[in-house]
């Protein structure tokens, strides 16, 4: 069988994520399968890079999946985009060596958090974005961000109480800007993310920009390993994977 | 009484235009209208520059009433905004002169459509973008542009039989871009557009982009003065009101 590598975007507002027990028809992963059974008349596993939460959008997120078809990487790209819901697209299909896998061979992956900053709305973006009026102190929040870069534990940072598994992260960078039009970006880069992961840090960030902590906190939240001494799960519609990287 | 002009956004996907005769709830004005009254507890009459279609969304619509409060035109900024649903935003409220009238006074309008030309959808804009997938040559439409802008009658780009009224119009500029993700932009600047001008100049154009018609016959079809000649009426979701100009 071939190994099929697929770079997608979404919108994941109507969804319960990538995946889900309970409902895979409303999850990206369960569209994918979907549209893919309905091509070659039976069962497709497709792996993601990752398992995006409910209501968390992707700019570039990688999947792959084992099948077999007579159609050309062009054809299959417009079989996905044909019959995908709209807020689903395929961008690229590519045939991956037989032991690609999208999640295990990951090597980086960068998220954005996008927080609205200001008392007027953004109509046309206010799917992804995370309204948050209050004053923010962004020169507050790069000194905090200097004690989350580099090698930590980071079960602070977990959604997830799973003890065994290691909770040992590596983030390379994390970059604060304020646009033009009220929004502040965060993008984090870093080896791999726990379970909300993203948001605790920015709800935690968030809380150290409206004056709530100081920035040294950050090294204590760490130390401590416990959810409940680092901030706030910050709301899922405000963020979006933007890229999975590779060794290629 | 106070003459208040606003600047405002909205998505139009889920009404039914700025102003209609049946349904004044799934309007833009019936809902500033709505907010409005529940303000001062009497009938407010919002005016808007212009009345943009059902589905035709507005990045910068101007509107004005008349209306009294004790509310600072920034307390009013902030009421509109609580009240208004999230695809409505008020951008700006001003004190304006007592004569000024949001139409009358409009001098000029600038329309921006939005084309996605391009196979692989492009899912965070979905709403505001016409998907038209077929190739389209920008030279042949920059061409038939160029018999467009200036004076004319332009009875066959109006949707509206009306004898009565009119049709002179004087267009500034078309400008035709290919931006890098595959979308064609055409931004209308005139004095004033007709009912559905700025959609059938945009369906003519794609049939000269797309080879079915010449660049020339445009001369002809505005000499026609006959709808039936001009090409079809591009949908309302690729429209956006972009900015009205007024002379300060």
């Amino acid at each position: 069988m071939k190994n099929y590598r697929i770079t997608l975007q979404y919108d994941g507002t109507k969804y319960r994520g990538w995946q889900s027990q309970k409902n895979t028809e409303k999850t990206i992963q369960g569209k994918l399968e979907m549209v893919l059974e309905s091509l070659v008349h039976k069962k497709v596993e497709v792996i993601g890079s990752g398992r995006t939460d409910a209501g968390v959008h992707a700019y570039g997120q990688v999947a792959n999946f084992q099948m077999d078809t007579e159609l050309s990487t062009e054809e299959l790209l417009q079989y996905l985009n044909r019959y995908l819901p709209e807020d689903i697209a395929v961008l690229e299909v590519q045939e991956a060596p037989e032991r690609f896998h999208s999640r295990y061979h990951a090597i980086r992956k960068t998220y954005r958090y996008r927080i609205h900053n200001d008392a007027i709305p953004n109509v046309f973006e206010r799917k992804y974005v995370y309204v948050y009026e209050k004053p923010l102190d962004l020169l507050r929040m790069r000194k905090a961000v200097e004690y989350l870069i580099g090698t930590h534990d980071f079960s602070a940072f977990c959604g997830n109480r799973n003890r065994k598994k290691s909770k040992v992260r590596t983030i390379y960078s994390i970059i604060l800007t304020r646009e033009t039009n009220g929004e502040i970006r965060i993008d984090y880069t870093g080896d791999g993310f726990l379970h909300n992961m993203v948001r605790i840090m920015t709800g935690t960030l968030i809380e150290v920009g409206n004056g709530t902590r100081e920035p040294e906190e950050i090294k204590e939240i760490l130390k401590s390993k416990d959810r409940s001494n680092a901030g706030y799960t910050a709301p899922a519609q405000g963020l979006t994977l933007m890229q999975v990287n590779y060794d290629e």
